[in-house]
């Protein structure tokens, strides 16, 4: 493994690494790609997969393909178990790669507050593929219970949905499970009528899309209710079993049965943070590393921290949001200060532009914040469709992708509504029904 | 449940059971469809899903969706675990479904001539989605092992691809693993070339793809040949391992180490055919149910067997083969007669007509024995590609799978060479190379 070249290993092949990696492509470096998975997923669609839209391939590439011309890079498959920062090494658990400079970018899971053993079983988050077709599977399933429930008050609760959390994804999940209901799968069953399914978003602080103006936050409410979504903000969730949430307003609390419970609040950084606190790092709250200006860590210019697992607050104070254009940029920022350094030159610190803030609420519907200008509806969700095919840019098949959206989009069908999964065999839950 | 209509309960969403369902449209019936998937299965194509062709929503189409406009019809999920033929009623994990005809459509898995409990785990074989994306996650993660290999000998075992079983679903799926380690990861990999790839398809016969003519089986060899693929005929397996096979021909035994073992020889019939004992039905060595020209079972005129679940002998003296057309045939047949004795008519025995045998071996490269004619090379490759097309019809995006099928022909990429699943964050492989 002696290389005479600058060794450059980046851990983590999503939005920051990928791009860092990209952008090294020509730089005279022996470069390592690190990923425990062997693809790059293109997160911002996940709630397609997890409601029957898309599949998997579709917004997953092989990270094989997507640099096998970039001769001087290395992909290997791994899951990394610490950073040995004193020693330059990174430690998998196969064996060790030696490093001269070292990009971590693993960015973040969902966490619950506290109550991760409890509630993660019961309210699964979206952050992988396989976490994707658990929720696919769990709110196919609750149709499938409803079904064949004869008892109202039971079948009420399978078609119950509650998603926990009102960003982006939560709003984005919820109102994808309200079409799914109400068109997706109307005359699908003979007992029930999949429009009566109930969904609920629930979030603690007193709007939903907090990061959007106040004006884009009561669009999508609204929008959202067309979708079958109803809204519950100022409500806190205090329990989540099995069978519903406790929710809290003000002093009040209040009990709903729920068979699907989906949850889209918090996230907590990669744990892979805290190995660098042995050499000075400084974590926040969230398990986010704070940077340098430059990205590296304090005292450890060779280590750089970037995406969601970075806490970077130089440019105004507060940390910049956990993103994909924020890691994107802090990916090509950081490929460009190796090559500066390799060269002996310095480059001005990290400087992120916002281009501006999207989230889709259904079909046709969406509402967008590019600072400049302000929109809601058709307008916001064409120019969502058209920013997210331009970023599919490491899909050999964007094509493919872009019939498949259109498909959907037009015939309300979704091929991809599948049951897979080992329990989907078992059905815990229409057993557990009928005792 | 009860109803003053005739009620038809079909048991399996397969070729068999799918088609009857919708040969039974505007009959006057009740009809109940029981699955324990969502989806029917195009399984002639699941090889490609195991080799990173085809995403499984491809292959399969909801069930729901397909008979949503069958106003006669209700789906129901679950898994029959009896059949009460004295009452008249099929038993399933959550309840019970009373029928006045029965339909028994719910194929066969494979077997392991007696030792399913020892090589099943190894070698995985062939037969539901869960199987199709197992088996990607196995060849995938070979070729990842070999990249973290540095021991010459392991990373050859890692390298060696025995697939066991010269029918055609052996001879697709090893054409289509030559494939990809030929020309899909052709500069994927660093320490090693994918071409370096050695892929066994072991037969225990003195020929592949013995249903069709001998000219046909020694041009399948030819051009297994040129994807990568040794054939080795008359061998006999007599032990599977996590370390390779022993292949036993003539007095020699000969031991081949290899990590990926797959499965395409023996197949059994669904144990459902067991619960039919009880009534008098007699079962072949493969777990068959015998049935009379008519599909029905002797002293059961209610109740009908049919596709690879079925052992119908009448016609030539020796069963019908276990493939896709066979059932289809024998689900319109009894649609037919449930037509026909509900307006008190006879309907002439079940009559087969063979319309050819098809088997593919990679891209542009396919056999075809129309019994007419006899075809081999890119002719038989479209006709193959033109009848699965065909045969497509109960997939609303077909235009999309073929779409995805030509860039994948023409690109030689496999846009879902995805390693998913619990395991693939694990990698136990990995792991246990480097102890």
């Amino acid at each position: 493994m002696e290389s005479p070249l600058h060794r450059v290993v980046i851990i983590g092949g999503g939005f920051g690494g990928l791009y860092c990696a990209q952008r090294l492509k020509h730089a005279p470096v022996d470069l390592t790609l690190l990923d425990r998975r062997n693809f790059h997923l293109f997160q911002p669609l996940l709630y397609q997969v997890a409601t029957g839209s898309l599949s998997p391939a579709n917004i997953a590439a092989p990270l094989r393909a997507v640099l096998r011309k970039q001769k001087n890079t290395h992909v290997l498959l791994g899951e990394v178990t610490d950073i040995d920062a004193v020693n330059r090494k990174v430690i998998l658990k196969w064996g060790e790669v030696p490093y001269d400079t070292l990009v971590v970018a693993t960015g973040a899971r969902h966490q619950y507050f506290g109550h991760d053993k409890e509630w993660e079983s019961i309210a699964p988050g979206l952050k992988s593929i396989e976490d994707a077709t658990d929720i696919r599977r769990r709110v196919l399933l609750a149709f499938e219970a409803a079904e064949t429930e004869p008892d109202p008050v039971k079948r009420k609760a399978w078609l119950t949905f509650v998603v926990i959390g009102g960003g982006p994804t939560g709003v984005e999940l919820a109102g994808s499970v309200g079409e799914l209901a109400l068109f997706t799968l109307k005359n699908n069953f003979r007992n029930f009528d999949p429009s009566e399914a109930r969904i609920l978003l629930v979030e603690g602080t007193d709007r939903i899309l907090s990061t959007f103006p106040p004006k884009l936050s009561a669009n999508a409410v609204q929008r959202l209710r067309h979708e079958g979504v109803t809204v519950r903000t100022g409500a806190m969730v205090t329990d989540v079993h099995a069978g519903g949430v406790t929710l809290k307003s003000g002093d009040k609390e209040e009990h709903v049965p729920a068979r699907t419970i989906l949850w889209a609040a918090g996230v907590q950084a990669s744990p892979l943070g805290k190995s660098l606190e042995r050499v000075g790092a400084k974590l926040d709250r969230a398990g986010r590393v704070f940077v340098e200006p430059d990205l590296s860590l304090a005292g450890h210019p060779e280590i750089f921290v970037i995406g969601d697992l970075a806490s970077c607050a130089h440019q105004t104070g507060k940390p910049l949001p956990g993103v994909a254009p924020v890691a994107m940029q802090q990916g090509r920022y950081v490929a460009r200060l190796i090559y500066s350094r390799l060269k002996g030159k310095a480059l001005a610190p990290f400087h992120y532009r916002d281009k501006g803030n999207l989230a889709t609420i259904g079909r046709n519907a969406a509402v967008a914040d590019l600072g400049w200008i302000r929109l809601s509806g058709p307008i916001a969700w064409w120019a969502w469709l058209f920013i997210h095919i331009l970023f599919l840019i490491h899909f050999e098949n964007r094509l493919l992708v872009m019939l498949q959206w259109w498909w959907s989009y037009w015939s309300r069908g979704r091929a991809a509504r599948l049951i897979t999964g080992e329990d989907s065999l078992i059905q815990p839950g229409l057993a557990e029904t009928k005792g």
